[in-house]
């Protein structure tokens, strides 16, 4: 009934996933019913629909016709196989057979017991295995260690034929980096026009893709806007549905081979399929859509923090400044949300060579998600000779510029795309004397995780003044900011006009940072 | 694709709307590429497994078939209908029809001047209305006219003959509360094993349905769990659905009059169904589910949010304290992430009467949804006797207990279950001569709707000991506890054991509360 399921199957339908099978548990009921009461589609219709093999079982506890209808499954190698098993929840139980009550609580006690009697199970001990289960189990072992023994022999043989090749593959499986992975990602010289952090990710991507052959994933149907398209690497496409040119393809060919995954207009989807990608091994699997679309794939984000598995998100238009298409895509509380979410790594990177080190923070974090919070328009490409080294974004927390005088009377704090302003405003006020110290502040997280000692030196206790600058709703800044500080943000919903008028309304200009920095001091 | 339409078109199908029609424009292009890259199922196969009507049109721009379509969809009462219509994006375009190019950019002045050209339409004026479509349109004003005479003069006679349901009616049109409405609400006696604010918010709701004909609603496969079903109310089914005592079916009979709405395993869809009852008018929509599953349905309580409509969701099994379903189901950061969505009023009641003045607010607030954030667990029903009144919800946080000395030396703030805990920890630490004031805080919203001279007489700026408790992550208590305050809260996911031992390992104790707040002075 879940969507997420329904994109996933329609996905899976169109790339002709031959090996996946389903076993639909088909009990008629569901936590609080029976499924006649919200539920009486033609399942199996919906499935041929998809490009699915469908077969029926009318007794699921026919084993040989479950095990037939596997073996059908798999000689179906170009459609995903959908097997209906008519079940009966509670099998067996004389008050429970049937009913919903069977399946958010245990049978209990006497219940099991007259289970048992009913089937003609012995009473105890409470957990029976029968000698042949047991056996069975021991030649399912045995079976996999013969597989596996197997698979070690012919792999021994193709590192003999092809050495680099397996060097590869074990570092794919091992999950480590090949030694110089990240050689080519570019600096980015000052620039005050600069460029959009995700078309400097677009770029950073294009250098890591080619050192990087786990590297797999795509977009949401965003890749023009999302700057995700790995390059000549091929769709992930099954190569029978080739099409000369198809508008949207990626360059490389149609094949299991291609790294673009084309998920369509399936966000929710998305972030299960690369969850399945990361626990699967041998990738580091990236999705990406607009930062508000992330409200469709919170389940799946939750679930990778949950499970500490690396995925990287590529969030784009992450603010206001997004622009016409107004408050429904214009991202206003999805930063927050996103923090929220223990795990999660949410880096919101200012620049382009702050955005070169969030994907290689992103790259290294094997046992957690990453979410790259990537701006849709223009920010000034830093000129790191005046100010701090992006990597400071390593710490969460870092001082892009320091006041001159020994301590400064004001601290201004920022993420992406406002830093900028922040390094504007620093200028107007200490043409007023004013000392001011700048922080960009790309992640919360990693800032949390450093020492006390360094969050006090870049945060002193004893200067008070302090305000923080982020297009998205204020919650949780207060933290940083202190009760002498202030915030500017944005805790209400956006409004469509072009992304530059928005933001002017919406407060974030040089004049009304420095107006809300002076009333601080 | 996306999920949330196979969900509402399953759900539709299942209840028989025959007087739906969708009208699908089937370009065959979506905003990055072509459908043929990731969304090759049969679509009208998919809605006829659905129990759907399905028509095909070749040709978008013949209106004559897409007329008679309508036409025959209409007809078609038992079923909703889906109009397949095969469509050319940028239609016309000598360069960008049937390209995607056609989706998110304007066409440009030259190439809207040939496309013009190519369709033989005058260049000028820019937006030009022909005669023709002008008195169409003004022919369609006439007839929506005639049709609300009609309408009016029908009513009037209705009201002659039925006035007290004519007038329940026109309240419901109006948006207006019958007076009285809330007459039935239970007032709870003080009780230190008390019920779960779940149990309590079913009892309110049971007391509210019957003088509350616009109430409609129901949870997503979880009516037992959240205590959300309307007695007696019916279901929202087609009747000749109905199946005799159906498992999981409301008392009241099978019928579009009944106000139980049986939505799935659905939330997302239920989140968006809730959206569009709300801007029908006439209801006041509720939906249920666990805390934890709200993040499957925040695009459409977005929405909700957004449009400023009122819509109710009753989220219960708010905490760790779910117990043995484990973190998956264990809410840590959706109170947050809910309280980020602006305009959203979130309020987490610490009991039995508090919820009912929770469920008070619900039902005013005409503007803006409302969660109602829920306990599994029982929770002591307050002795307000000894403690403020309930109605101090209405403003976010209110005064529970003060110190008995003028000036209290710390300041303790809980919301929801773990109010409990600060009125027990109050208890001790008065022993030890420790004076104690207690906040009850079921609302940020609301609080911050206050005056600063309200908010001030709450939390006095010069109380700088404070200890907020509540189990979720902390993220956005620093504002309220202060520089020098702590908050008690939850930064990682729960675990799986029953709920009493996950909240007692996570540090909600009396005595952990004690220890902290003890640490603050």
């Amino acid at each position: 009934m879940e969507g997420v399921a329904a994109e996933a199957a329609s996905l899976a339908g169109h790339l002709k996933l031959g090996k996946l099978i389903y076993l639909y548990d088909d009990n008629h009921i569901t936590l609080s019913a029976a499924t006649q009461l919200t539920f009486t589609e033609d399942r199996a219709q919906r499935f041929a629909a998809y490009g699915w093999h469908t077969q029926s079982i009318d007794d699921g506890n026919n084993v040989d016709a479950i095990d037939r209808a596997i073996r059908a499954a798999r000689q179906e190698t170009e459609r995903p196989s959908l097997i209906l098993v008519r079940t009966h929840i509670g099998y067996g139980s004389p008050h429970k057979q049937d009913t919903f009550a069977a399946h958010g609580s245990a049978l209990g006690e006497e219940e099991v017991k007259l289970t048992k009697e009913n089937l003609g199970w012995p009473i105890g001990p409470p957990f029976l295995v029968p000698e042949a289960v047991e056996q069975h189990c021991h030649q399912v072992v045995h079976r996999g260690r013969q597989a596996e023994a197997e698979w070690n022999e012919k792999f021994a043989a193709y590192e003999q034929q092809y050495p680099e090749l397996a060097r590869e593959l074990r570092l794919l499986i091992a999950g480590e980096l090949p030694p110089g992975w990240d050689a080519n990602i570019p600096q980015f010289p000052a620039d005050a026009k600069g460029l959009a952090t995700r078309v400097a990710s677009g770029k950073i991507m294009e250098a890591i893709s080619q050192t990087l052959p786990g590297l797999i994933g795509g977009s949401a149907d965003l890749n023009p806007s999302t700057y995700t398209e790995l390059n000549d690497a091929g769709n992930f496409e099954n190569s029978a549905m080739a099409v000369g040119d198809l508008q949207g393809s990626a360059a490389g060919g149609w094949s299991y081979a291609g790294r673009n995954l084309q998920f369509g207009v399936r966000e929710h989807a998305m972030g299960a399929i690369l969850n399945g990608l990361a626990t699967h091994g041998g990738t580091i699997p990236f999705g990406a859509t607009f930062l508000t679309f992330s409200d469709y794939m919170r389940p799946p984000i939750r679930l990778a923090a949950l499970m500490g598995i690396q995925v990287v998100y590529v969030f784009t238009h992450d603010s206001l400044a997004l622009g016409e298409d107004g408050p429904t895509h214009q991202s206003v509380e999805q930063v927050a949300s996103l923090r929220a979410i223990p795990q999660l790594l949410v880096i919101r990177s200012c620049d382009a060579n702050e955005t070169a080190v969030a994907w290689r923070v992103a790259v290294e974090t094997r046992d957690r998600p990453v979410a790259l919070v990537l701006s849709r328009q223009s920010v000034p490409t830093l000129d790191r000779k005046h100010l701090a080294s992006a990597d400071g974004l390593r710490r969460g927390a870092y001082i892009l510029a320091d006041a001159p005088q020994a301590k400064p009377q004001l601290i201004l704090i920022a993420t992406g795309s406002e830093v900028g302003l922040i390094v504007a405003a620093q200028q107007k006020l200490q043409e007023q004397q004013i000392s001011v110290r700048l922080v960009s502040m790309p992640s919360w997280e990693l800032f949390e995780a450093q020492s006390r000692e360094y969050r006090d030196s870049v945060l002193p206790p004893s200067v008070r003044a302090r305000l923080a600058v982020e297009a998205g709703v204020t919650q949780g800044w207060h933290r940083y900011v202190g009760d002498q500080g202030d915030v500017i943000g944005v805790d209400r919903f956006g409004a469509s006009a072009p992304g530059s008028v928005v933001m002017r309304e919406y407060g974030f200009t040089v004049e009304h940072v420095c107006q809300r920095a002076l009333a601080l001091l």
